[in-house]
């Protein structure tokens, strides 16, 4: 007999996380001998949690394939981070509790670091049960801050977007630096590894060399050596390209700009350090400074994805069907690059004890000597990441994205109460 | 025998201007009999002024081609508003010495509101000295508030970019609001003028409905009523995503964020009405809340110019080339829409007096009632700008923007010791 399964999306989504739900949807109903319905959380693992929970099966298959091209998490995500099941166990309780009423034999999660830890200890907390239960987690992050894979889906499309806008942008600062604007900044992503950051180092290339200085969190910010650097630039070029990591710190590794808020997981809730990099540029060399702010449409552009993240997302979201088919309890999917030229990938299972818990830096041999740019080693990894377009189909002039119906399946069981 | 031409790029650049610059550079060359040389102003009309001439003959065919899907203003632009004859006297003279020195009798002025001005004037002060001169302007602006045209080429494809921009933010919004973020604001451009805020409400339609709140300058800002607003939406959708014009005043008339610096026209210097909305409505509604500030990425953004106004910018270029061998000395070249379904225009020359020093609001029509959105008709104006899609070129995953020689043509005259 079949059993079901569960997927669900968890925090910061991408442009690319509805491609990896489309592929597992599909993949699913490839085994109806093994897999029966395919249920999804709404707002993630909070729809476990309080039993809302909705059938796959009932979306239109075109709307499923359409998944593909659609930006967001089509069935909500949230942030919710399970404790140790010491102190949550009520939580885990209530997850297996919500599982076994439905018969669900396969959990799917699809998230970044804080999801592979929760994904870890439910599958921890079924088998203290003895509840048979395959956990595997999806990865997805524009952070690229998992540990066992060499990239996670979602990373090569907001690197394409932010290199694609800063070239953009350095066009426009450089037509106008002989009476306007000198300095331009663009804030984008990465709380604590500079990998977005760094992405921004494509836009300047051996065919359209342009000014740029990276401030990634690897470096910590020393103000007089950023001015110095970007005076030097406007000198020599006329203007200046920075791009702020929103989680650049100082000599003391406080946040450039802190603003004292925490999200649900308890990191500090950034914002701003563009903004004052560049306040701070226009008060010391008396330029004329513009300043953008990314924020979301850096991980939601899916105009922009990358072919080569698109193909990732939709690889992890078939690889996670096919791993829990084989009988795996506990792993993550994850990428593995097997030639870099020409570039060959291949995904792989990995333990979820390898990947819970821990960050990816930005390693040290990807930023140059100067702490304000990318070395050829870093060209070589991101390279082949933001290659390939992938443009959804448009309509009247607009990406043409999906809306699911997102029907609740019926509860069995009693509210929940607390989330 | 054939004079010489000259073309300049003025004031703040779009994703098409030097579309316009191909399509006239290509134009001039099929009438080597009435046109000589093409020479660009290097930074605009200070070009002119420092007699700092490029020979766009030197150019490769294939850069001039590639000039189409290039953003930015590639033989750079300035912000030089000349003042009225008697009082500038010095540049007007020197202006038409540096014509007469590189027997230039066809000037090609490719920008906005000022640019038309300016160009008035040197068609004024040609005539007066007895100079013939056809002064042709290339309209160009991002904010669509010239009169004269049904709109302004490089608007269509700004309107493209924010609505994608909006929509795709909105789903995200979405995907998170039940932890996470509820409200998204959205920064964008329009000093004066609501077109571009109008156009972010494009990002909503029957198929995709999204709770958008557009606040335009045309509306004085009530800060109560879009707290209420906002609220109203967060209650009955989850979230709710804002979209501010830079431009945004408050019931005195003055701008919500009034930084006190104004540019080389004169203009209060923006920035931070998106923030300054965003503070207010996380401090009031205590929710959380995002902001984005688009800055020049909406501008510069040729990955998503709209194909209708990459038509309009080429048209633009070439009718002017037709207009000056017809004759025609003081002119801009407008758009006018000849059906609206199917949507069909055509080019037409209309005098610079009836452009210049005046500004096209949006009309009073295209806003809803409440202030907040934007009526059938507005979409009907808006849906065709937007039509299409025109991308560039890709290399290695990043657009493949051509970088000019940009030759100076050696000098003649004395140094220039003003601008």
């Amino acid at each position: 007999m079949p059993v079901n399964a569960f997927y669900a999306q968890s925090g910061g989504v991408t442009a690319v996380i509805n491609a990896s739900a489309s592929a597992l949807i599909l993949a699913t109903r490839e085994h109806p001998a093994r897999i029966g319905r395919l249920y999804a959380g709404r707002d993630g693992i909070l729809g476990a949690l309080r039993e809302d929970l909705i059938d796959t099966g009932r979306e239109p298959a075109a709307a499923i394939a359409a998944l593909s091209h659609t930006p967001g998490a089509a069935f909500g995500s949230c942030r919710l981070k399970l404790g140790p099941p010491a102190q949550d166990h009520d939580r885990y309780a209530r997850l297996l509790e919500v599982f076994r009423a439905h018969d669900i034999g396969y959990f799917f999660y699809n998230g970044g670091n804080d999801s592979a830890d929760t994904c870890l200890k439910i599958a921890q907390a079924a088998r203290a049960q003895g509840y048979p239960l395959a956990c595997i987690h999806v990865p997805k992050t524009v952070d690229n801050d998992l540990e066992g894979t060499d990239c996670c889906p979602g990373f090569g499309s907001v690197a394409k977007y932010v290199a694609t806008s800063m070239r953009e942008a350095a066009l426009d600062v450089r037509s106008m630096a002989a009476t306007s604007t000198s300095v331009f900044v663009l804030e984008v992503m990465g709380r604590h590894a500079g990998w977005i950051t760094a992405a921004c180092g494509l836009a300047s290339d051996a065919r359209l060399a342009l000014p740029l200085v990276l401030l990634m969190p690897e470096v910590r910010h020393d103000e007089a050596r950023v001015h110095a650097r970007v005076r030097a630039e406007v000198d020599r070029h006329g203007y200046c390209c920075v791009a702020v990591s929103e989680g650049l710190r100082d000599a003391d590794g406080r946040f450039v700009s802190e603003t004292g808020m925490h999200d649900a997981f308890g990191h500090a809730q950034l914002g701003g350090a563009g903004e004052r990099v560049a306040g701070r540029l226009r008060e010391r060399l008396g330029l004329k400074v513009h300043f953008a702010i990314a924020d979301y449409l850096q991980r939601s552009a899916r105009h922009l994805a990358a072919a080569t993240d698109l193909a990732h997302a939709q690889a992890v979201g078939r690889a996670a069907v096919a791993a829990a088919l084989r009988g795996e309890r506990s792993v993550m999917i994850g990428i593995e690059r097997t030639s870099e030229r020409p570039y060959r990938w291949r995904t792989r299972s990995v333990a979820l004890g390898r990947v819970a818990g821990r960050e990816r830096a930005l390693p040290r041999g990807f930023i140059s000597r100067d702490g304000f740019g990318i070395t050829a080693r870093a060209r070589e990894y991101l390279a082949p990441l933001v290659r390939g377009e992938a443009p959804p189909p448009y309509r009247e002039g607009l990406p043409d994205y999906v809306q699911l119906r997102n029907r609740a399946v019926d509860r069995t069981l009693p509210a929940w109460v607390r989330d």
